[in-house]
């Protein structure tokens, strides 16, 4: 069946999350209405992964397979105009044979934005954070997380998941570029359930002096998620992007 | 008596503008709310100049006076945690002697974001624009706007100025950063009521094709608003700066 994905922004304020569920606005709820109106068919989408209510996305993909092949540049358009305007295609493409959304991604990369300073225009994809944290010493920190690991302690203790090692390729807060911002970049293979936003609170209270700076490996043995820092408010958190042997083109 | 002065940013989204009117929230109200609780009295707030419904702020200025001196760095605190999270004190100083945020300033410089491609992430913020304007089109033509002119054809009819001379100093399109974005800066001594949005509103027709690049000298000698183009929407304008003879300083 000739498969359709898709690169999606959203602005995730509005949604109680990624995923379809039976009551409440979804981003995966808003994509399938949109595409039963505009390929007159219901359409079921599979994204690469869940974002929690409130955390937003420049770079989910997602895909859904039809009977027949779809004008990819004319669907871009027609969902773009039935689309509320928080969320966006921003590229819509044949996928390659037996592609999926979920299985086929290689790295995700997720950034969360914070200020020390006061904010107002973006209140809405950044958190304050005060006192100001000491970022080397969080950078120094998160180097821990490099590599493979378990990462139950940062896994929501409900999630069904049983395989928890990750592979983190990268871990890192940068500065800039308004005086204030900080942003935490974090890219791996897989990212277990609420496991950027239990990162960033965990770091965060190495940079306030809450927690030892040394403590993550012991942190990281515990695998009780109860070691770990509270998680970070989901308003920071966006899906930056996500990898693919076959990258997916902007138009 | 002792008058300080404010540096604010705000989102303009859910107020009904600058200006405090009877019903509906607006910046100015917000700020003479949370001044009067941190001060226990009454403060009336001067701003550089009115912000229209839906528009925004990262470089508003206001002053207010009050009986005795004020410690401005504990204000800036409790201003901060007393607003919504859509309002927020960047400075606050003590001003200069006799300082007056609307007489006193030197040059306003406002700043519209559009963008051509889709886009969801800032939608309160950015107004996308299709089809894709011709940039340098319109930057040839923003030209006829610098120096000195009567701007009447860019004025809200109803609005009761007479003084309409305003010195453009600056009106001109960039692009980026991100692909798609585009972003006019224009900066005068003064702004007419809806200027902005009908100067934007107007050069992007130009940039469209629905009107003829060289009639901008037409248009600014028609003195009537009927000769412009429609206003652009509010809610890609920003307040981006006033300079004042001594600027504020950022703590």
């Amino acid at each position: 069946m000739p498969t359709t994905r898709l690169l999606i922004e959203y602005d995730g304020t509005d949604f109680r999350g990624w995923q379809r569920q039976a009551a409440g606005p979804t981003v995966q709820g808003a994509l399938e209405g949109a595409l039963a109106t505009a390929l007159r068919q219901p359409v079921a989408v599979v994204g690469s992964g869940r974002t929690d209510a409130g955390v937003h996305a420049c770079g989910q993909v997602a895909h859904f397979e039809t009977e027949a092949a779809v004008d990819t540049r004319r669907l871009q358009a027609s969902l773009n105009g039935l689309l509320p305007p928080s969320v966006a295609v921003l590229a819509a493409e044949p996928a390659p044979d037996g592609f999926h959304a979920r299985f086929d991604a290689r790295l995700r990369r997720y950034v969360y934005h914070a200020a020390t300073e006061p904010r107002a225009l973006d209140w809405r994809t950044r958190v304050i954070v005060r006192p100001a944290p000491d970022v080397a010493a969080m950078n120094e920190a998160a180097a821990a997380f490099l590599g493979r690991h378990e990462f139950s302690s940062f896994c929501r203790t409900k999630s069904e998941t049983t395989n928890r090692t990750c592979h983190v390729q990268r871990a890192r807060w940068a500065e800039g570029p308004r005086r204030g911002d900080l942003a935490f970049e974090v890219e791996a293979d897989r990212f277990l359930h609420g496991m950027v936003r239990a990162l960033v609170g965990t770091l965060l209270e190495i940079g306030q002096g809450k927690r030892d700076r040394a403590s993550l490996g012991d942190v990281l043995a515990a695998r009780d998620r109860r070691a770990a820092g509270p998680a970070a408010p989901p308003h920071g958190l966006v899906l930056d992007r996500v990898d693919y042997p076959h990258p997916i083109v902007l138009p």
